[in-house]
């Protein structure tokens, strides 16, 4: 069908997510810098570089040969907010530098199939089209700093987030928790099957050097986060999941405990039945992934997310040049991930982690006297 | 593991859906009322009692044997910002009045599994026990209030919104857009294909009968949205719609396009191309739903949600007792759906047209002229 | 100069009040009823119709002859949120129908001097010009309602908000604490020095007999107000009370603590010093106003509005037909309040209440344990 | 009395001022930088470092002999959001280097009276002392920053906001539009009436000299605004005005046309007549200060601000050490403006253009294709 713009547009955009914990990105991939502000980080959180530069390390390109090669040392610089290693309550800014920028292979007429080009041209009249300006994957390096501070303050609180690989083009797998904790981190793929890793990453590599691309699945996982977290009847837990996971590029898919399965279930097998354990009231099973009705159960949250294959291929693709308004054929050079799935996963930690901590925020179960041990 | 809560809550609600074009809910099951508050629709829209009643008699409970055989006559009435026939700007207040109200069957100690009635009691410290409170079904009158009004602003741009049940128990079906449109409204399953819905129908009366109940799958379909809706970074459309639908109970599960498919695909499959068609430019596949960086590109929409089997089943389980502490059984009497989908497909087209005026505002695609013709 | 408006108008309206707790209001004057929903109230406060009722007596129509004779009892129902007469932390609707509605003596046409009538025409392009419609102060009903919730949080954590009328046309006074405590609630101006409260209400009674009217100010004071309630930069305790108060129609200045008089101040003269006292850090004189940096200082808190006269006089007036474009005199009969402080009173201890409630909510002072004994 | 604060505390900062046009600011005083981010401008807007950098400097330090003699390049560097000389819809990040950061003045524990260390210490439990930190005027940076973008949006519009001292320390003025227009940009005091506008230098200059400081009043007008702007009931133009102008440091009052003298007036005598003025409709006068209902009436906005006298003097003040908990006398050395008026005109200035472009986009006043001469 033709594609209708109506005559006027009051151009919004949105780079704020969060209510209380509110993270603001900003920067296109070729632009001078990429980075994001916290506001309403709680004050005497220890705070360093570090803790901000080892969340970005997970997502840089260039790791291994799976990833793209273009050369990104990601070196944030925090210009406010933190004094003698502590947060004072104020926003935090981070910045972060692009360096190995190479616009010469984009071009501003020829629209890429499966990217943003053409809906950017068209919403926005005008566009940074080096790189795929602000639609470029790039953008996350401004969701993992601010997910950096979220994990900090969730560490406090003795919550963890963490994700892997569980699929990839047909390639599956379902490890344990404690296998996912031990292998993810480990191998290039972050499966948490070291067999299952070695066969996807074959499968990545040989699509790659034909010139394509594949998808897969991403888990992440909250453990320990606390009952009594998600606002219903609009902010619940798994809606605000479910907005941040896919506010992530790529993601086509999302769901939480039995998700998609959930629908071939009868009420008798799904409803998870209730307990008395070691003196306490408990959740035998877990097929709602931890959440009910909007609010966390105290159960393990899982939720999975589908991701679609990279668009940038260098196999030959049918579009259309903007300009002379022909069909013609492209074939993406520049460098690009064959598989995103791999540095997904920080990307995906950082997004879960910022909405359970705005959450706690909300609900009251972020404590300051657990943040800041001095009060 | 053991349900924990950290001391103390800052009990806070979300009861407010939408940033310009916004719809703040209320009401208990067994409560006095329950209804919604539209705030933001533009002045000079044709509007009458009609127009909302007309959708809430699709969600309506006792509408066939499928469904629950509490008797509402869900009349609404509409207290303030509609004069002579047009809304004026102004908050339109709509109400419903609870009248078969039953709650000598619901239990304050004996909390039912695969509802909110433990995490009310510990997130709040207090509840409307009776029927659900706050976390029934029923909360969603006031989301089909004020989809009704988002749907009338939609048709005045020509923007149709409609959902179908996809999947019941197994039993799947893919009919056209065409076939959606003819059969989906006719029969009480609210299927597309009129074979696969009778098959539909019988699982879910044989599985009511026995005790117990069945989940399975809708879809929405939006047509003729135009290019250029969506909010980048965070506001994506699939994001936004992503959150609208699992802010509705039993929802686990979300895609757009090809959703978890997209996960063994390749780049060259999932890629949709661009041509030139009847001298404009068009995308020839939709894998992508409609979508593309966040921004709706033209084609229509097609979201999938996963509904879990209702929890309300009158087949014995184990729970425990809030009071005594003690493991109990339950068996669940009431008036219930033994499958949901049905019920539900009205309140998904609410969610989603809710979502779509909201960012048709954002980004200017609802020009005022088109809302009121005397303009 | 001639007045503008552009082609189109996104017409937004913002009827929503607060961040965490948060009031929307809905109703025009001689529609069906006017109300508000509270969304964000705590669990498991005590709460009854008559907490509300009691406040919107203070507010009512006809109290004595200073004020309109409109007759309206302005019985509140309570539709949701309460159960066995505590919150529940759910919304809370609440409805006042609209009784003694006479619609005979307002014109379609002829646009009322000091009033919204002509905005509105042209900003909504359609309006329910019937007792000034939305822009009527009947609208204050809703913020009433939603105070009063407000006011009974804040006395479980002590705070007290109390406003009286410190001048009426040129008459004076500057009560103390003690005394507007004592005598504000007990004269028809509400005001806290009886002598001056007598010749208030003859320079009242005197305009209203001569068709005019007179404005006034008013002051509202907070006391026990913790220190720590304010979110610099932007969200500063009195940003948000200045806000809070010029939201209420007629009002035209706002200030706090030394106000306009700190503009003719030196240093030395306003800041207040810091010092010992009973062994604790304390401030020794208050021209801040409770205030430093935008956070309360544990000082009592004191703001003053300017009021300007009711615009609805009977006194002949140079206006406009808006149809025929011609210019016109108006006599405005209906029945209205020569002087609108004592019944602003009400109005601004309820949008003060909110306001400090919100505020209060954000930075964690209004612990759930103090909301609730029973927690 | 006593300062309070209960035991715990979600510590919220709140940075971002807006809500389709929305500025959120970072930066210490004597960290490393200042500056904001400019979410939701519109693409297409012509933008240079100049265009920020022109209004940085008319708030830079040490302008003249009647300012802080700290030496501030203010050298303002654009991170993203510009391509090719014009915004592209995306956020526009603004960062200005601390460089003449002098901090051996600044003491954590003797708290200045009249600034905000006491209640930041209190409120977040650990704070940036050194010359004030976040709650320094420094931070203003950020909000001119912003305000610069803005202005260029109205300037499209041909809407013009701009700002004047009207008093100083006694010594006040009402110079027409003309004369504003004219003079205020010529003299340091930022006064439109060139005679008075030397007597207040005179007054600043002796009382700097003395080692105290003064206060004096802002006004803030805005020429042109099409009529429409505004959202009642909450966010009245003149409600959102109030907050912008409250939010700056150092104001304690707010008004807007007749402002405090519209206490003492009539009916009669406030009600701006309408008439028909070369065939249109039309306000005779301007005693609402441009604004009805909360509604922009289509005349020009006046609003003024009451400003405190800095409270940093270097006469010796009583005060208290927070570590010994003991009185002690301050004196504050550091460099500081004797009167901040001059400085804070740009910083009203941007207040109002942001709150006035931001309404503007609300209600639809603000179309792309004024914005963008191309579209």
């Amino acid at each position: 069908m033709e594609l209708v713009v109506f005559g006027l547009l009051v151009v919004e955009m949105s780079n704020t997510f969060g209510k209380l914990f509110r993270l603001t990105t900003f920067g296109e991939s070729h632009g001078d810098a990429v980075g994001g502000i916290v506001d309403g980080c709680p004050a005497g959180l220890e705070l360093t570089r570090n803790d901000i530069q080892k969340e970005l390390d997970k997502r840089k390109p260039g790791q291994s040969d799976l990833t793209t090669s273009r050369k990104e040392g990601d070196r944030v610089r925090i210009l406010s907010g933190v004094f003698e290693g502590r947060t004072i309550g104020t926003p935090i800014a981070m910045v972060v530098q692009n360096e190995d920028v190479d616009s010469s292979k984009y071009s501003r007429d020829l629209i890429r199939p499966g990217h943003a080009d053409y809906m950017y041209e068209r919403k926005y009249g005008f566009r940074d089209y080096r790189g795929g300006g602000r639609s470029s994957g790039r953008e996350t390096v401004g969701r993992v700093c601010g997910g950096a501070i979220a994990k900090k303050l969730l560490e406090r609180i003795d919550v963890e987030v963490f994700g892997h690989v569980t699929k990839v083009g047909g390639i599956e797998c379902s490890p344990s928790i404690e296998e996912i904790k031990k292998h993810s981190t480990e191998n290039k793929v972050r499966c948490g099957d070291p067999d299952k890793a070695e066969k996807m990453a074959e499968r990545i590599k040989s699509l790659g050097d034909s010139g394509d691309s594949i998808g897969g699945c991403v888990e992440v996982i909250v453990e320990n986060l606390p009952l009594g977290v998600g606002e219903p009847v609009f902010d619940k837990l798994e809606a605000e999941l479910a907005k941040a996971t896919l506010s992530v590029g790529a993601v086509k898919g999302f769901e939480i405990g039995a998700g998609f399965k959930s629908a071939d279930k009868t009420g008798s097998q799904m409803n998870d039945p209730f307990r008395i354990h070691e003196g306490k009231i408990d959740i035998k099973e877990n097929d709602a992934g931890g959440v009910l009705g909007g609010i966390s159960s105290g159960e393990p949250i899982n939720i999975r997310a589908s991701v679609k294959p990279t668009p940038s291929i260098s196999k030959p693709q049918k579009t259309v040049n903007l300009r002379e308004k022909e069909e013609k054929e492209i074939q993406i050079r520049g460098r690009h991930d064959p598989c995103i799935c791999p540095r997904i996963v920080p990307v995906l930690e950082s997004m879960v982690s910022l909405t359970i901590v705005d959450l706690c925020m909300r609900s009251g179960n972020l404590p300051v006297d657990k943040i800041n041990d001095e009060r």
